[in-house]
Order: structure tokens, then sequence, then C-alpha cells
């Protein structure tokens, strides 16, 4: 096996420093002079016919510059999927949820901004509304789009096997179902864009904390009516996003956008702290029911679930989502036969885009939940019954994924061991429990062609600077490139710099993070960019010595004849005698990437989207207080199949902000609505983030599978590792007092009545 | 003849529009969360010794966040030529100049900044002062250096043949003596540049007005003991420069990265107008001595010039820029015999570095102003005279300039046609005169090696996407290159877009632009770009119809075989036929030209700096009050040759920047002191920059020659054009009215009372 340098050891990211010490500029930070202030107005009613919008008032406020409504804009529907567009930048004629933007000024500072709002009179007629999926399927539910009359904006629908007969065959079957919250990404930064329109050469530039600042251009020029090459995205470091900043169409971006081409200024919006609670698109709540055939030894025959996703008002990403949780229901067990039943339901909510890892989180909460209940039932340890029904590498599943590298198998064998689980489980004392939890995610998303590209210069100093595209909202991914362009060129990793800004009029192409993808798109890129520049001063130091290049090596700033090291020289004279050797300049290293990629079906989400696929399983040790319901969880033990470990601190950091954002969504987070439908949950106390206090001591195993797609083998990590604590944490509820709550956050109040029940009954 | 689609033509700048609209963001627009303001704390004595500085109430003064004097900062000499480093970023132990920065604060505002100013007690002892060169050179003369005990930093001497044999053979000798003044740039954005350091990881980013990005680098690094490869310049466009921007070592470079350095913030320094009138490095001052024997029939014999440069109080440029007049001083003329003798003398006034073409424009008011009343002695035609005295192309000048290509033949000759000149000379009404000026000036700068790289990008959507490191200041290179790659892609101006900010850390190296070398360099290494881009999609398109690389043509947007426009495709599809194609990504086309170069001999400044040299001629009509002295040009006719025209417009507008700007100095600019050396003239209004008001008619000859090393022949003009005006005024003055005034500017009163004087004689 090769012997890395740097792959593989615990370096600090080189983009840390600048971060805590607060030096690191996010898009929040960056004014323009002569810059407006945006603000949205945005409906208080869920569900209403706009009668009449009066901006009169408003437009004559000293220092107001614009107001919008969407008399004043061009009216296109947008939408994730084509075809599906069925939202407007501005509400025309109707609103579908509270804090649907209505009408926006750009004023001369953000007080203005707020008192033109106040004096934007907008008349509603309030509708009927409904804010439960399953209410909404109901007949005679509102209809909240009128192409949709059942409100079932779309049906995600597989079948593989024959589940009846999977059932007939079954020695016992179970049944459960869950509901779980939408839950917010409670990012540190709020969104925000500044929009800077020249109305005489219709340039834009937007200066953004999107995930998608290339793959968003076309979309956003085709909401504005401009040309997709005259628009500028400039992201500098994400301070957080988890998927929030997924997109570019709406809100911030084309508001701002919209107020630019209006004004002729700069613009810029900025969320308060309630509309990064009430309007950013978070993760979809679900409605779960399962139905699961075991045999007595715990094979499992069939498998069905019933995945109801509240959509919100309008679609966005959430069929999308849906389809992606068709292929994720089995990707780690593999039953003979499966249903999958999937609508996706409008109702009158704010809509969602996703949280780390989708719905898979909530999916695999209500999954693993059941399956534990179910191995209960069966009297067996839920290590063996996993064991005897999850995927091995080689395997396809039906949803279509390859699971070309598969280490669950693994993870859970190693994860018991070391968390002691047959010593503990039914062992431990009164009101402590131990559980179980499983995860599965994509490692390297790919659906539709996901290109990475990178370019790496050698400047005249020798110094070697890192062009890239990737996303950095704290995933590390700049400090992985760097790693491996200094593993490539035999360079510590001080020696190699990297773009702290993403302008994507000078950094060439990058789908960009999210998927997981990273790793692998962003990864090998870096890699071939790299081994190009590597390549090219081989050539000249190989010639210098009468040596052929492929005998070279870098290592250690030099670059020499392997075995020979006085026949070389240190990468910075190599450096200097290409730029003398009259061999083309600049010098430069181009890699890409691009995964062998399929298609979703959009019926059947069948199609292995992703390069790759990552898999983890944790052991969760909670204490429950009898008196109070009150849950605290003791500690974790992790055990996740990246591929190969290219830092363990990054997988360290990921897998602990992974597990602590898991224990918020089972414990204490969840948005939560007024009568009317308004979100009351619009702040850090009241929504529920976790704090350092609740987390948990953390133990980190690396189950090291090789995968062939990845960087030296590894894989994505950034969702899988945040997956099983969900499902953990209930088993062990379970487990310490009894009480199984299927409906998330798993709250003081809902053990402690649950345990009340109990005593009744 | 090749037929260009774009070169040649007329087209508009690309950047023109957000310049004049107000979008286009300078340095000074630049601010960053937590910023604080720098000031300078100037000397108020010309020649003293600091006895003591007492910052103590300073740093006490609530919102001051640093006060440094020469005690905090490491005492590292500067200066421009290596060996003769005389100067240090705050003064040490003595000041030598009015306005020497003593000290500098940053605070949370610049009132506070001020403030701070105030309360900084300095003990000065003053000392005896000098502010004329030919006083600092006499005998007893105050000691500005210890080192220098004469004054006399350097003398270049040079003489070629024998220049006493050529006056023993002349049949007439003239001497004259010529004074100017320091020269400023006025530049409409004052000096700025804030600089953010990070001192956990030693990094520091100048944001930065500077000419010099990347050749800066390794001297501010010098002097802050950083490394260079730590150091990040961000240079967005510059709001004129003129060489004032061509350092980074001193003043608001410096002095900000240091107080960051000590802060750990970004410190803002930005001149106000004052400081720009008074400390910025204009052009030197001048004392010049010419002696020229001639034969009756005008052929040049022996010429000789004594050229005292009044260095101020350190060296910085002025050795250099000497040694530049040492070969342009027979640029033009080629005596048989030269004598060049030129010290360069310390004395008390504020060091200069340069103003558009060095002092080359004073040498040659006082030189073609002291041929012009040679020919008049004569009764030679000055048209003649000089058509009979000038090189030609291919000759190799005394100072060791090659003259690859040269017109000054035919500027003199198409000049005087188109003026009228001899229709005109000698019968003007009353009071009217018409007089020729010439010039000449490196059109290619490239002493000591001067490289231009450049990357052509093709992005996604198939834009074209050219990263440059050019300095754009208002001189026209960022249109000229994107000219050039559009000519070289076959695409319109529109299709191809370039960087706005140029960031060390991404863009690659360019030697940026000063002694008209952009167009040369930065055209020949983005044309080599283009063309590597261009190659990369023939191949694509060549395999798809089964044609020869070399039978490829881009044109009008396609790429297509030569001669069957059918066998092709456009530009956008070939670079998607490249995506797919399996080649390598990201498309980017390299581009590099490094001239041949030589080094000036530092004893006698011999040395072929340039790759290309450009020639001027104009002819100025003026009228004279003669109640007032008051001086109206009327009209000028200028006749350059700047190689092939790339785009008349970019040469109309420089000649008619550069005319006005002589006009000025000719006229009304010049630096004034008080008797303590005070410079006087630090507003526009008192120093005298010409307005649009006293903007004559400008009627332009392009005098194409075939350079063979620039772009398609073309040459740098952006200095050449400027040379004329001055002696072609002061000669149009003497036509005029008979006086000849030697000491510029040639005010109103210095006319009239020569008038009165001759009255009276």
């Amino acid at each position: 096996m090769k012997q890395f340098s740097i792959i593989g050891k615990r370096v600090a990211r080189v983009d840390g420093k600048p971060m805590v010490l607060g030096k690191t500029k996010y898009v929040n930070d960056i004014s323009l002079p002569g810059m407006l202030y945006g603000k949205i107005l945005r409906s208080p009613c869920a569900h209403a016919t706009i009668l009449n919008i009066d901006t009169s008032k408003a437009e004559t406020l000293p220092g107001v510059r614009a107001v919008i409504t969407a008399k004043d804009i061009p009216i296109v529907r947008f939408g994730y999927e084509p075809g599906m567009e069925d939202e407007t930048v501005l509400a025309v004629d109707k609103v579908r949820y509270v804090g649907e933007p209505v009408a926006a000024v750009a004023a001369v500072d953000e007080d203005t901004a707020d008192e033109a709002l106040e004096l934007i009179d907008v008349t509603y007629k309030e509708l009927p509304a409904v804010f439960d999926p399953e209410e909404a399927m109901k007949p005679g539910a509102p209809v909240i789009h009128d192409d949709f009359p059942d409100n079932v904006r779309h049906r995600v629908f597989r079948e593989f096997g024959d589940v009846e007969r999977g059932f007939r065959e079954s020695d016992y079957i179970r049944e459960d179902k869950f509901k779980t919250p939408m839950i917010m990404n409670a990012t540190l930064a709020t969104r925000c864009c500044m929009a800077d329109f020249t109305p005489e050469t219709r340039e834009l530039t937007m200066y953004s904390d999107t995930q998608m600042p290339y793959s968003g251009k076309p979309k956003l020029a085709n909401i504005l009516g401009i040309p997709a090459e005259k628009i500028r995205f400039v992201r500098p470091i994400v301070a957080g996003s988890f998927g929030s900043r997924a997109e570019t169409c709406h809100d911030v971006h084309a508001i701002s956008a919209f107020l630019s081409m209006k004004t002729g200024k700069p613009v810029k919006i900025e969320h308060v702290r309630s509309e990064e609670f009430s309007v950013i698109r978070g993760r979809h709540a679900l409605t779960l029911k399962f139905k699961t055939g075991v045999k007595k030894d715990g094979t499992i025959m069939a498998m069905q679930c019933e995945h109801i996703t509240n959509c919100g008002a309008y679609g966005d990403f959430a069929i999308s989502n849906t389809l992606q949780n068709s292929s994720i229901f089995d990707l780690i067990l593999s039953p003979a036969n499966l249903k999958y039943d999937a609508p996706v339901v409008y109702t009158n909510t704010v809509p969602g885009l996703t949280v780390r890892a989708l719905t898979n989180n909530p999916l695999g909460f209500g999954l693993y939940s059941h399956m534990d209940m179910i191995a209960r039932d069966l009297g067996i340890d839920p290590v063996d019954f996993y064991l005897k029904n999850v995927h091995h590498q080689g395997d396809v599943t039906s949803g279509g994924a390859k699971l070309d590298s598969c280490g669950i198998s693994k993870c859970i064998q190693e994860v018991a061991k070391a968390s002691r689980w047959k010593d503990k489980r039914g062992k431990l004392p009164p009101n402590r429990g131990i559980g179980l939890g499983l995860g599965a995610h994509t490692a390297g998303f790919c659906s539709g062609g996901e290109l990475s590209t990178c370019q790496v210069n050698v400047d005249e100093l020798g110094e070697v600077r890192v062009l890239s595209g990737r996303g950095e909202y704290g995933n590390a991914s700049t400090n992985m490139i760097c790693m491996i362009v200094a593993e490539e060129l035999g360079l510590r990793l001080e020696n190699v710099a990297i773009n702290d800004i993403v302008d994507t009029n000078v950094i060439p192409y990058e789908a960009s993070n999210y998927g997981s993808r990273g790793t692998i798109g962003q990864g090998r890129a870096a890699m071939a960019a790299a081994q190009d520049v590597r390549q090219q001063l081989f050539e000249v130091v190989a010639s210098r010595f009468n040596a052929k290049v492929k005998d070279m090596e870098a290592k250690e700033g030099q670059i020499f004849v392997k075995g020979s090291p006085d026949k070389g020289m240190s990468l910075k004279d190599a450096v200097k005698a290409y730029n003398d050797s009259g061999k083309p300049l600049p010098l430069i290293g181009r890699g890409s990437y691009e995964p062998p990629s399929e298609d979703m079906d959009f019926n059947t989400g069948v199609g292995n989207v992703s390069v790759a696929w990552g898999f983890g399983a944790q052991v969760v040790e909670v204490e429950v207080d009898p008196e109070t319901g009150g849950i605290k969880v003791l500690n974790v033990v992790t055990a996740n199949d990246g591929g190969t470990v290219l830092n363990p601190l990054h997988l360290e950091g990921s897998s602990e902000g992974g597990i602590v954002m898991s224990l918020g969504m089972a414990l204490f987070e969840g948005v939560q609505y007024d009568e009317r439908g308004r979100i009351i949950t619009t702040s850090f106390p009241t929504y529920g983030v976790p704090t350092a206090l609740q987390t948990p001591e953390i133990k980190h195993i690396w189950v090291e599978t090789y995968d062939p797609y990845g960087p030296y083998g590894a894989k994505g990590v950034t969702e899988v590792v945040s997956l099983p604590t969900t499902s953990a944490i209930a088993n062990a509820i379970y487990d310490a007092v009894g009480v199984r709550i299927k409906e998330l956050p798993i709250t003081a109040d809902k053990v402690l009545n649950a345990l009340k029940g109990r005593q009744k009954a």
C-alpha cells in the first residue's frame, strides 16, 4: 500500500485559523458604496387571495428607492424539477403560506426599508388553510393549487418483488407510524445576498451564500430574463448551509436582483434571525407508516413504507427528496419484497428544501425504530437482526444503488464491540438504556452529471495555488483539496494555498457541494490537476537528469529520480527551471472529474444517483429522569464507512456536528405553528438547537473500505455520519424506560406523559 | 495583409460603461468589517534631527488602536536600485523633507486618527536645508546623507564619439539652460491602501492601487519581515496612476501593513488631496544645460547635455530615471558625437518617482526648444533640420536602442503636411505662432526581464473569460487584450469577458504596465493564450470533420474548415464538443511573452531597455495675448508612430490625455515650495491642472509602422503621445511673440515680464 505523507494524518484545516479568529469574510460582511438595503414583505396569512396591494405610501417615504410587487417583475414560475414549476418570486393573486414574499423594498438603510414595509397596504381575503398532509389529502380539504385538486403534487411508487406474498410468507408482521416535524438548518449566519446590476451592460453580480454558484446561473437568469452569461456569482466561505443555500432562484437572491435591476444600485438583503427560522427552507415534515414482515429467525420477508412528504405550499425540492428516499429505503436492509408509496402533498406551510441528508434522517428514525421494535418483538438482538439482513459490497439494491464499497456489517460489529453492547444491553442500571441506530447515504451524489474541475497554479514565487469552486460551508472541502494537492506534489500543507472566494468569472466550473459529493468530485479533480502540474515539472527535472518522467518522484518538497534523491532539486527550483525552459506559461495544472451518473426514474426513484455510498452505525447510551422525563445522552459510539480516511480530524468534526444535529432533532428541535399556520419557533431558544451542554461524549470508529471511485479510496461522509443518532436515541430511550415516542422531537414532556400513561395503564 | 475583424476598428472599451456610470469599484471603495483608519504624521521640517517622539497622549485617546514610530518597526532601508537603499518607512532620527512620515496611528475612525496625530509630540532640531540641486552640489551645502557629502547620489556619464572634436568641427555652437519643476500625477483618486494582516497565519492581504502587485511582493516582504509568498495583492481598476503607483514599499502601503500587523485588524489609509499633491512622488525637477554644435547645413556634429536631477531627499527611482534619459537623449537625433553628464542630486524636497514617460518630457522640452533655436539661428526650417538629423528604421542608437521600427521622419513629414506648416510658418497674424515638438520613448520597456502571462478560460456556458494581471489605470489595456482575444477566436468583443480585479493569489503573473510595455507584453501573452484555446477547439472540430487542424479557421463566432463554412460549428458548440470529448478540463489557454531584454549599464545608461520604441511629432498653434501674456493653445496636430493601430479610439484617447497633461506642464503646472521647503501647491487650483476649457482642438495622425515584436505589429504609445507638446508649445510661443521662456511652466506672467523686458531693451 502506498505510503502517504499527509493523507490520513490529523492535520488541522488551512482555513481554520482565520475562521476562529474572526478574520474570515462572509457574504454578510461585504458592502459596496451606494448600496441599498432590501426588505421583504411577507404574507401574514397561510392561505388567502390578494385583493389589492397599495404601495403608494411606501413609495413616497423619503429614502425608499424601489418598491416591487408581482406586477413589477416578469412572472416566471420556477421549481426544482423541470416541468413542475409552481412558484413565483413574489406572490401572484394568492398567498399559500405564512411568510410568502408579497412585495419588497429597497431603501437607503434598514430602518427605512422596515418602515416602508409597514406602509404597504395589502388587502387579503383569507381562505381555509390546511397544514397536515394527511388532512390535505382528504376529500373536501382546501385546494392549494388548482391543478392538484387532491393536493397530491406527485406520488413516488415502487414495488420490488411481491410485498403481499412476502407478508404471507412472514411469521410476524408489525406496523408502526411515525411523524417528524420540519427541521431548520439553524446556521450561524442568516441568509444574505447582495445583487449588483448595471442596467447599461445588463451585467449582474451576485454576492451570495448559495451552494450552487455555477449551476444556479441559468436558473436565476431564466427568472430575471437576462442571459446566464451575464450573471456572476461571488461566493465567499459560507457560515453553515446544510442544504438551505442550495438554490439561487427565490427570496434573497431573486428579490435583491430585481431590486437592483430596478434601482441600478447594489441591493443587499440579509435575513433577520426570525426569517432564518421561518422562511428558510428546511427539511420536510414526514408522516411515515411502516409495515414489515419477518421470519422468526429475523429474516425480513417484506418491507413496506408509506412515506408522506409535507412539501408545504410549493414543490421546490420535495419530489427529488422523496425520489432519493425511495432507494435509500433499502440501502442497508435487503428485503426480498419491498413497497414504497410516497405521496408528496401540498399544505399551507413553508416549503422545504433540505437539511443535511434530506429526509433520510427522519426516514431512518422511523425505519430503525420500527426495526428495533421488530427485533425486540422477536427476541433477537438488533445487532444480530441487522447482520442477518444487511447489504454487502458488490450488491446492487432494488433501488439501483451499486455498492462498490460497503462496510455496514463491519460498522455494526465494530460499534457493538466498542460500545460493549453485549455487556451493557439489558444490564444497565434503571432508567439507563442503550440503543443502536443505522444510516446510509449518498457518498458522492451524481445524478444528471456532476462535474468538478480544478486548476492548480504555480506562481512566480513557486507557490502552489489551487483554484477550486468547492463549497466551503464548514465541511473541510478546502482542507481536503489542499491535502490532496500537497500529497501529489510532495509538499507540506502550508505550502499549498487555495482561493478563498468562489468567483464564477474566474474560478473554473464546479458542481459544488451537496449529496456528500465533494470528496469524490473535488478530490479527484484536485488530484488530477496536481498530477498535471507534477507531470510538467517532472518533465523538466527528468530532462535535466537524463531520467525518464515515469521514474520521477515528488516528496518532501523535492522532485527527484526515484531512489536517487541526489538526482533532483527542490520543487521551487524545478519551478524556476520550468519557467526558464520555454515551456508554456503560466504553469497551470488542470483536472476534472465527472462520475458515471444515472438519473432517478421520476416515478419510482430507481437509479444509481451516487457513485459511492456511505454507511454508519451508532450506539447511544441515555439516562431518563423518571420524575421529569428529561433525557440525557451519555455517550455515543459511532462507526462509519467513509472509505479511506483522508483526515481523521475532518471526519471527527463532521461526525460530532452530525451527531449533535441529530441529537437536537431527536430531542428538541422542530418547527411549530400556531393555529393560523404561523411558525412560533423563530429563535434559537424557542426552536431548540442543542448546545455544548447537551453534547455527549463521542467515540469514533472508522471502518475503512476502499472505494474504487474515490480519491485514494475515500468517500463523502458529511451526511451519513449524522444519520444513525436519531433512531439510536429513540431506541435507547425505549431501552431505558420502555417508552416509545413515535413523533419527534422526543421531548421530556412526551416521555413523562408516556410514563404516566403507562403507570395508569 | 491579414484582414482583421476587430483589430484596427474603433470599438469602445468593454470597461467603459461601468466607469462612466460610477459602477467601477476602486480600492478606495473597499471596506471591511472591523477595519481601522490609518493616518500618517509627517515632518513639518525640511531637514531636522528628531530629538524625541512622545506618543503617550495619542495612545490613550479613546478609539486609538495603534501608534507606531520607527522604534516599533524593523528598520529596513529600501530604494529602487539594489545596493542603493537609503530610505526607511518611518523617519529614523532625522527627517529630510517636509511630509516625510514620522509616525502613524490606526483608530476606529478618521477623526480620531486625525486627533491622535495632533497629540503626538515630536521635538525637532532644525538643520539647514537645501532645495535646489545646483546649490546642493556646492561646497558647504547642507549634507543630507552622510555617505554623500557632496549630495551627489550618483552620476550617469556617457560619451559617444568625441564631443570636443565635434564642437571643433562645427560651424555654430549654441548653449541653453532650462529648468523644470516637479510635476505631480494629479490623479482623480487619491492613493489608498488597506492592509489586512492575520497575525496567527502571518498572511497579509493588501487591497491596493499599486502598479506592481506581483513584482512588489518581494520588496514589501523584505520591509515587513514576512515571506513574499504570504503577501497577496488585490488590485482593482485604478483611477489614474501615470507612474505614481509604481511602488509597494512606503507610505500607504508599508504603513498600513505595519499598523495592521500591530492591531491584527484591516487598516485603511487613504490620502487626502493635499497629501496627494505633496507627498505623492511625481516627476523630478530637472536642470538641463545643452550645448550643440552644427554645420551650416544643419548637420549636428556634437550634442552635450548636463542633466541635473533633483532626486529629493531619497533616491527612489531617480537613478533609473536618469539612466533611461541617457539613451532617450539621442533616440531621435543621431549626432556623431555626444556627451551626457547627469548627476542625481539630493535636496530637501520630496523624492520623485515618475509621471508618464519619466523625465523624458522635461528633457524633450529642453532639447527640442534648444534645437528649435538652433534651426532658427541657422535659418533652417525645423522640419528640414530634423529630417536631416533623425534616426531611421534599423538604426542602433549610441545608447543601445535598437530601432526595429521607426517612423519619426514620416511623423515629422505628416504633421507638417497636416498642419500646413509651410503655409503657416511666418505667415500667421501677429501674436500667433506655430511650433514643432518631437518625442520618442520606450514602446515596450523590458529591462531585466518583464514577463507577461495570460490565461483564457472558456467556461461551462461557452463564455470566454480572460484572466490578466494587466494594470488598468485608464490606459485601455483591458480593451486591447479583449480585442486581441476576440480577434484570435473570431468572436465579437462583447463575447469576451475579463477579470476586473487583479488578485495575485488567483491571476497569473504579470509584470504590469509601465514604460508603455502593456501592448507588446500583455498583447502578445493574450494572443498566445487565445491561440492556445483556439488550437484545442480546432482539434475537436477538425476531428469531427476529418479535417486538419491547420486548415481550421475561427471567424464570426464559428469554427470551420477554411473555405468551407458548412464544415464547422459555432464556437459555443465547439466548446460543448470539447467538454464532451474527454480532453483536459477546465478548458484553459495559456500564453506568455517575455521580450528580449538588456540591462542598462549602471554608469552610462547604455542598453536596449525597450523591445520597441515609439516616436511622435506635434505642431501646435498658439495665440499670445500681449497685454496679459496669456497663452491660448489653438490647435494641435499630432503624428505618432505606434506601429500598427489596434484601435484608433484607444490611441486618440491616450493622445488627447497626453497632450493635455503636457499642455498643463508647459503652461500651468509645477510644484512650488515656500521658503521652508513646504509645498504650497496642494490643491487642483493652486497646482494648476488644465481643464476642458484649456483643451485645444486636436488632430491625430497615425504613422503606421510594423513592429516585429508587437502584436500584429503594434507598439505601446501611452507615453510617447504626450511628449512633443511641451517643446511644441514653447516653440510656438516664441514663434508668436519672440519670447523664449526656459523655465517651466510658461506662465502668463513670465511671458508678460519677458515681453516687458524686451520692450525695455
